[in-house]
């Protein structure tokens, strides 16, 4: 059954209290940026980390992940402060900052195999032996459905919102998104990585290159089935260039003094570009996801 | 007579959708940060400028300041938006980087004099000579009452707000906050430069020593008369160490994805640090004020 508007709606209930209520700030008039850069951990990831644990029986072996980015970051946020033991996989690529960052929120970071496949490989026959849960990055109903609160929030915090404007990596916040939310939602992907926009021409997942800017934090090569079903004929799908990722980085700095990483300035690239504009008259929120970057590369 | 709340809501008339209406964020239970922080030019500058040029018939010769900071910047801004000429003096030690900031908001910028109260001199002559309008950083009764806009916006923003935490310099901010404000008002100045500190104890502006991380921002060396006038026996002051104000700016990037300069940090230092605490059961707004700072220095 495709993700429902209640099941966000539980999953607020379930996480309330333990995620920021970010903040949202008018860009332009009928022009709201959402920001959830501002969250917990540094991104909208605590949401779904949040409320797949809480909606678990939790073994004692605590919770398991792979990444060296966002998603690990969450959880392990997560994790610490519900008192949780969190064993988090990485691959060997992964830079030292990253590594260094989630053994500062208390996660035993494991550092295996060349690529991101390697190191998901190793935390799954890692979770087979232990029996810890395991947290997808995007592809868990639960997870969806706590990325989805998002959308309730704005709906209280902008009165007659018509539209929401969302960066997709597999698809977990897009998902939850539309799920929760009456209006409408487009999905924004760099043209380097359609993973999504793919996925909805051929109407199931299909594998896709990753590169680019937002490699790190959108970089999923094949869409979440949960996310895919709930957006399918209900999303306008939209790409923007790695250049203007790039400008709209850099003008959410100059311009707005917010801090968002590649990915997490990419919503605002659709309207910065022109590869999306709002209908005349219409109410829009951009989601500006995550700020995990380094701060010396925003001027 | 001293600065009222009438003064300041018609401020707030004046500048209405010519400055961002900036958001708050919760950062403890009862404790909000006020992310002033975002407004245009990275500071509450904006505010008082617009207020103080709004409010007078503009010469020819449009507006003239003296400031390679926070009050430049938004003095540069103003003039921009409203299409009128600026001329900003800066003293030779002025970073290269502040002065293109300046040029890039299409300001007319006259490097001259060793120091600040050098370019503050040639400023006034020039001023003399030409008729523009000059503006003070704090101590010209439009800018103060300006700057206090940002506390209806408080108001509005938190119901049941008790006390709002700001930083001072030469006190433009605080004695604006004050005049608005039916709470309380707890002043911050970093230990090294305690300028409204030592004027509230001789109750007349007093000269002081300036020195430390908050002198670019927080350096006034002589409190403002009319912010004194307002605040004399009707806040609460407090000193914190530069430490504690490191500490505060190191926080509000780990914990909060939010980037403040030295002085920005400075009224969160002083909650931080417990140099002030809130009595229990109240609510308080910590403004953080700018954001004019090299972002490579947050991490």
């Amino acid at each position: 059954m495709r993700l429902t508007r209640d099941e966000v709606i539980d999953a607020a209930s379930a996480i309330g209290g333990r995620v920021r209520r970010t903040p949202v700030a008018e860009a332009a008039p009928g022009v709201w940026l959402k920001l959830e850069c501002l969250q917990h951990s540094g991104s909208f990831k605590v949401r779904g980390a949040f409320n797949r644990i809480l909606a678990a029986d939790l073994p004692a072996a605590g919770v398991i992940a792979a990444s060296g980015g966002n998603h690990g970051l969450a959880v392990a946020y997560a994790a610490r402060a519900l008192g949780i033991r969190a064993e988090i996989f990485v691959p060997e690529v992964c830079a030292a900052v990253k590594i260094a960052g989630l053994r500062a929120l208390g996660a035993e970071v494991v550092v295996t195999g060349a690529i991101y496949a390697d190191a998901l490989d190793a935390s799954r026959k890692r979770a087979a032996e232990t029996g810890a849960l395991e947290l997808h990055a995007y592809d868990q109903r639960e997870v969806v459905a706590g990325q989805g609160t998002l959308a309730l929030e704005l709906e209280e915090q902008i009165p007659g919102l018509d539209t929401i404007v969302v960066a997709a990596g597999g698809g977990g916040l897009a998902g939850g998104v539309r799920a929760a939310f009456g209006g409408e939602v487009v999905v924004v992907e760099p043209e380097l990585i359609p993973t999504i926009h793919e996925a909805l021409s051929a109407r199931q997942p299909v594998q896709v290159n990753v590169s680019g800017v937002g490699a790190d934090a959108l970089g999923a090569s094949r869409a979440g089935q949960i996310a895919l079903d709930v957006l399918q004929d209900r999303a306008t799908s939209v790409l923007v260039t790695d250049e203007a990722i790039i400008e709209a980085r850099r003008t959410l700095w100059r311009d707005h003094r917010i801090a968002a990483e590649h990915a997490g300035a990419a919503a605002y690239a659709a309207l910065l570009s022109g590869a999306w504009e709002p209908a005349p008259g219409t109410t829009t929120a951009i989601v500006v996801c995550g700020s995990n970057t380094d701060p010396a590369t925003l001027a």
